[in-house]
């Protein structure tokens, strides 16, 4: 069995790795070639701890697994993230435990991949000013993903708390793409491309804000009850997701449904558009939204990446099982 | 992070071990501490594999984590046994991953701990005869874990193919107590204690075949439309089982519930009776049956006792990650 620890991810997966695992698995979905399991989520009751497991199976790809995936509140105070995953693939000749591969950082990356998978196929080819609304600690994997689709000029910013806006300036230096702070208005007005990653409850972006011809990527909402956009705003956009059945559920697409605003078959897979078996867009005016709800078949995919990269690298750890 | 290989399961892990970590963990359930999360099990339409995962946690053993199971048909050509499993275990406090334990030797050991827990607690105290029904890799397993519970004079046998009743004869050689082939009737005559381990879609052992003060343990079924004892069987016995949802569902009890001979509060877990919070048998002419359908938390409970015993002989492999 191999095993690769989260300490070795950052040296072997770049970003480009992870958007092709991604948008590869997106095709295989919407082909019927690769399907995600129940999802298994549960508040234990210990620890406040949230808990659970995504794990489908991808026929292409032969990735068969699981990513177990937490939220322990308490883990900052003792040196550790909160969010705590770990990947783990199995041989789908025989069953047997193949790899394990540690998750924080792939998690990141592969969430990071679905909104720039979504930007290279649904937004204006002329983009030129990326929006970012969100300033926790997955925000800059998404913005850095975003850069590499389209040639920004810009990038503008807001967040519930002004003060976190730093990260994303930081990281835009970094870039070398200016950067400036703006209400949500003027990221309506100004923004080709708009990212949410928020944990929110109540939405943000509002449907008045949103100018003609943006993309917008909805990466927070993941759960029952989040919401980061108005309703009304997938009324007017065409709404694309990773996997409708999570969509109309625990995404973003929850509400807009559940008010009648769209249906279910106004919701098409970004995977279809990956094939050719959807147009995407069709005009420069179109609004266009992607649902990221977050699929385990985006980790089994890049944990793939990850373990042929160890073995490839001669970094896998091979342990006798 | 801790990993306790297949090969070395067979040198830790003692059936009473595996007995005294089940039985702890029927007895959470019973109290509400300990519970199972949902199960999943997917045809996965690659190599005719069945794959699917049974998790859960356990308050008082701080057991968290999951078994993933499954049963590949081609292995056995490949010179891999088709059951493959794996357990999993994470830390309560932190999310983790703790350990990662081989899972075949497990879950036979498991499954073995559940009906010897059982006939523990509810067949007679001079019960003499102990019957089997199903001669397969399981059975013998189950009868080495019987023997222990009661001071068997006999062990008659049956199987829907007669040849592959050597293997039982064999392993009773071994434990010194003299085997006989029978037919159902002449084993629902003599035996005192019944476990019937097979894979059925029909039952073999009928109502009429039971005498007074026999405890049958159906360790068989585990799926939906699997079947080992006539329906009305149940009607008649005192019904008992590890976990309610399960054995109404996809355990033996599924088929009396369907066809009303039973209702759900006409089943009681063996955890209340190891309690003590339910009397379990009152009478020698009682009829008691357990319906044992395997939970994620046996395999969660054992696997914790291999990590704790792994470390103790310093036989667990640790690995940074």
């Amino acid at each position: 069995m191999i095993i690769v620890p989260e300490k070795e991810i950052a040296g072997l997966l770049t970003r480009a790795d992870a958007y092709t695992a991604v948008e590869q698995v997106f095709a295989s979905m919407s082909k019927g070639s690769a399907y995600n399991f129940p999802v298994i989520r549960e508040a234990i009751g210990h620890a406040d701890a949230l808990y659970g497991f995504k794990s489908g199976f991808d026929r292409d790809g032969l990735a068969l697994g699981l990513k177990s995936g937490g939220y322990w509140p308490g883990n900052e105070e003792k040196g550790l993230t909160n969010h705590q995953s770990t990947a783990f693939l199995f041989d789908a000749d025989t069953g047997k435990c193949r790899a394990l591969v540690g998750g924080n950082l792939l998690t990141a990356l592969r969430t990071a991949a679905a909104s720039s998978v979504s930007i290279n196929h649904l937004a204006r080819k002329d983009a030129k000013v990326l929006g970012m609304i969100g300033a926790g600690h997955q925000s800059v994997f998404q913005m850095r993903a975003a850069v590499e689709q389209r040639q920004f000029e810009k990038i503008i910013g807001w967040n519930y708390h002004p003060e976190m806006l730093s990260r994303l300036a930081d990281v835009a230096a970094e870039l070398d793409i200016p950067f400036e702070e703006v209400s949500l208005e003027q990221m309506g007005a100004d923004a080709d491309v708009i990212i949410s990653i928020t944990s929110a409850f109540a939405p943000s972006l509002m449907d008045a804000h949103i100018t003609a011809g943006t993309h917008i990527a909805c990466m927070g909402t993941d759960t029952k009850g989040k919401q980061e956009v108005e309703a009304a705003l997938l009324g007017r956009a065409t709404v694309f997701t990773d996997e409708i059945a999570q969509s109309t559920t625990i995404g973003e697409a929850q509400h807009a449904i559940a008010s009648g605003l769209i249906a279910e078959a106004d919701i098409h897979e970004v995977g279809a558009v990956i094939n050719g078996t959807h147009p995407g867009r069709t005009s420069d005016d179109e609004i266009t939204l992607f649902d990221g709800t977050g699929v385990g078949l985006q980790d089994l995919a890049v944990a793939s990446s990850i373990v042929d990269l160890a073995i490839e690298k001669g970094v896998a750890t091979e342990v006798a099982f």
